[in-house]
């Protein structure tokens, strides 16, 4: 396959200007083929006012139409998947067994919300039915069911060229929920962005609906997202990216005639507690594992574990030692593009003046080497650098005077995206307060595991409190991500062929429903 | 009774100044018994930092303890209901049967509270159970449900000093979700405020638990609301009042280090539309139920029908008529308060300039006459003043060219609360997109009603796109209004006896849970 380089705009590749970029080779920094060009003013508006225009026909098809769209585009990827394998290694650095993974783990995605769409629970439906006798004044039909919100833009992440990019979590959330979706492609991997992207546009002309309701924006600089999250057509965003990023474009959006809402996971330094008796009892096994979970994908997950604490004693320097053995003689990785490595060493840097490093893995040119550092309680609670996330292989061990002072140091933390804690059986029991002070702080809590892999499933939450996510009430990953995007509507005293079909008497998308305070399937009336 | 005048912190009155203010009676204008104290940055960071301290004993307390607090505070409240008939007679002007149907309301809606918390539906538990077969990679065990979100500013709103103020709607759903408050006391009403917070600290009490979970801050100015938001240990804010400052507000939250959410519910203008049939078929009845409803409360509703949407024709020539005979006999009414009036006539003046006066009622010192204004589709589609909310007993027939103009018109419109369809039988049924383009617009579409009086159930939306409320997917009247004060919480991998009882095997709490994609109230494992 090669590159049209243009933006997809209503099923079309079409472009303002002729500006144009490429993308750079993540290992060699060599130019990739495929000149993409810069979108300007007039392609973003093209696109919003294209999803605005094709929104009230979207959130108006049959919800099986929504099922079946998700589940072609995961049709769509699946038959890319060997050229995606060529161009992410490229574009990303990403080797091949990941980015099967990964295409894996997006089309699962996508059929999973194909899953929650039939369901139907994220409709929400609800009826409170007439009470004509009821003193002093009688109650009228209400019954209430989610709607979509509106046209939403997703920002394509660089760690996640399928996962949480163009045909990933937002994505597949935003479509489910009935929304148009804008794309602004990550400039760092154009080339999959257009491959995935023309992959949704099939899946669109399959399913019959309107080619407005995908579009894909290219190019390079941060007006590009600006205007898109200033355009009046657009309702909400999704974002996962730096703290910086996401942070810029919530206050663009807080400052519009009429905010709305961004959703920006914005990453999160992910603590490890690692209890006493665990590490009395496996201080080595755990030390592996802790390595293996930091160096994965050269430790590009928003999930990595950045931040180990653990109480002072033979437990913690055993630990100490066998990670410093391991992170001496292992590989650097290539990052996932030269902006990324560039960041990584000079937050690397910051840590190297504010921590003792303990050990650091090989170093070699365009390379992340792995790094751990170390600090005392004291030193770390009054260090504000050392609160930052380090995106990258690269982890900070914080030893505590005591196992009582655990919780003071989870008392230190921001809002986190994961902790988690490691326990010998009966051991988590001791720690109450500081499961307590943990699930107050973060969006998943961890027993016996590591953060990474974060499971697409109806019980994941992947946000939290900020900054590890701009909305707390909200997770990206999961089924419930699609709540970001719908809204409640009632509808009072309708006539019953006018309401919508998940709230008509006879139930015909026979879902469950809060039919006067119960659960209840069955048709009423 | 009589009062104290300090700010109710920690179960006890206290101030940290002495300057103080006295509520205005609304008829008279004359000053009304107790001097209320100006809250200090002292006062406000006691209540704020009291709220956060007492937030981990309260969100861990069982379910039931909170279904039982707001059930308390329900008695506590009918106990003084015969003085809050005269006191909120004086400080807001409404009769006594007014005083005591909104008593029953508030007190209504915290039962409604009770049995949401019971009902256990709005915790959304969720499990999805371990596969450890699983390939290429096992599935961990996976849980989640909604955890509070932590201490909440509640503003009390001058139009319903029992309904939308200390124990209204905001404080009942945030201390449902297990969140404590901190209630800013309108300072319209610093009496009403006093006593139904006496009422709340007995309930507090009365239950053990901490009396820092809810706190009251009385005084005066921009000052107090600005320092609230502002708190650290604040996490969320509930507001009902005028768009200038439930903005202000968003836009403060919108700027400190950590974003918090403000559901700022800021008024509608409530368009009703008259379908040409039901027009011609009963515009002098349909006249009647409109004035009614305009002048119901003295139009102090947020959901009060501000505009009226109908196209040319004998049956609107009809019903203009019968509403400008009715509305010339009108009485003038009481306002809340000299501010809200003064307001109200400036607003007035401005549709004077720009539209058609068409009747108006009885007018006198102090008081407030009954407006209807009239114009044409296409003057009110380019006139910006004639698209803002008139607070009070005021409203706008818009005319339309045709019956298809509706729909022109229904595109015009900003976010609304609230959207009404005046149909006759198989009436509706010839505008489908005229509803489907409500259904965009409002938070709830009625048919044959009029918008005031907000049902307190399960399926009410009292929300809408911006600017009806800040937060559009949310609503802050119906039960899910929990929602907005909770965030989902993951607990992966854990011992059983760790986990919140909610997710525990055996089901404690009997509530349904979606277990591997399916509904289940039985115990698993």
């Amino acid at each position: 396959m090669n590159f049209n380089g243009k933006h997809l705009i209503n099923g079309e590749f079409q472009a303002d200007s002729d500006k144009s970029f490429q993308a750079v080779d993540a290992a060699s920094t060599a130019l990739l083929d495929g000149q993409f060009r810069h979108a300007t003013l007039t392609d973003i508006d093209r696109a919003c006012q294209l999803a605005g225009d094709t929104f009230p026909a979207f959130s108006s098809v049959a919800i099986e139409t929504r099922a079946l769209l998700l589940e072609r585009i995961a049709f769509e990827l699946e038959a890319i998947v060997d050229e995606l394998v060529v161009r992410i290694g490229q574009e990303a650095g990403l080797p091949e067994a990941r980015v099967r993974g990964e295409t894996a783990r997006t089309t699962g995605q996508l059929r999973l919300f194909a899953t929650v769409v039939r369901r139907g629970d994220f409709l929400q439906a609800r009826i409170d039915t007439a009470l004509p006798e009821r003193q002093p004044l009688p109650r009228e039909d209400i019954r209430q069911c989610n709607s979509p919100l509106g046209p939403v833009v997703v920002f394509g992440a660089s760690n996640f060229p399928m996962a949480f990019s163009v045909a990933g979590g937002d994505t597949a959330s935003a479509l489910a929920a009935g929304c148009p979706v804008v794309v602004r492609a990550h400039a760092a991997h154009p080339g999959t962005s257009e491959w995935v992207a023309k992959a949704i546009a099939r899946a669109v002309d399959y399913c019959k609906l309107p080619a407005g309701i995908f579009s894909l924006i290219q190019g390079k600089g941060h007006d590009i997202g600006k205007a898109l999250v200033q355009h009046p057509a657009i309702k909400a965003v999704g974002f996962t990216g730096s703290l910086g990023g996401g942070r810029a474009l919530c206050d663009l959006a807080a400052a519009r005639p009429d905010p709305i809402p961004v959703y920006a996971e914005m990453g999160s330094i992910n603590p490890v507690f690692l209890l006493p008796r665990a590490l009395d009892e496996r201080a080595e096994a755990l030390a592996e594992a802790f390595v293996a979970s930091l160096t994965l994908g050269t430790g590009q997950f928003c999930t990595n574990p950045g931040l180990i604490i653990a109480a002072a004693g033979d437990g913690l320097n055993r630990f100490r030692k066998r990670v410093a053995d391991i992170i001496t003689a292992a590989q650097p990785g290539v990052m996932l593009n030269p902006g990324i490595l560039n960041g990584y060493c000079q937050q690397q840097d910051k840590y190297r003046t504010e921590a003792e490093l303990i050990s650091e893995g090989e170093q070699a040119t365009n390379r992340a080497s792995v790094t751990l550092f170390g600090t005392s309680f004291a030193k770390w609670q009054d260090c504000a650098v050392l609160h930052e996330e380090v995106f990258g292989p690269c982890s900070l061990l914080v030893e505590t005077v005591s196992s009582e002072q655990l919780l003071n140091a989870a008392e230190q933390l921001e809002g986190q995206l994961t902790a988690t804690l490691w326990a010998q059986e009966n051991e988590l029991q001791d720690y109450p307060a500081l499961i307590s002070e943990l699930t107050r702080k973060v969006g998943r809590v961890l027993v016996n595991g590591f953060p990474t892999g974060v499971e697409v499933c109806d019980a994941m939450t992947h946000g939290g409190p900020y900054p590890a996510c701009s909305i707390t009430n909200s997770t990206s990953v999961g089924s419930r991500a699609i709540e970001r995007f719908l809204r409640p509507v009632s509808f009072q005293n309708f006539p019953n062929d006018c309401l919508p079909a998940a709230l008509q008497n006879n139930n015909p998308l026979r879902i469950n429903r809060l039919v006067n305070g119960q659960q209840d399937i069955e048709p009423i009336g």
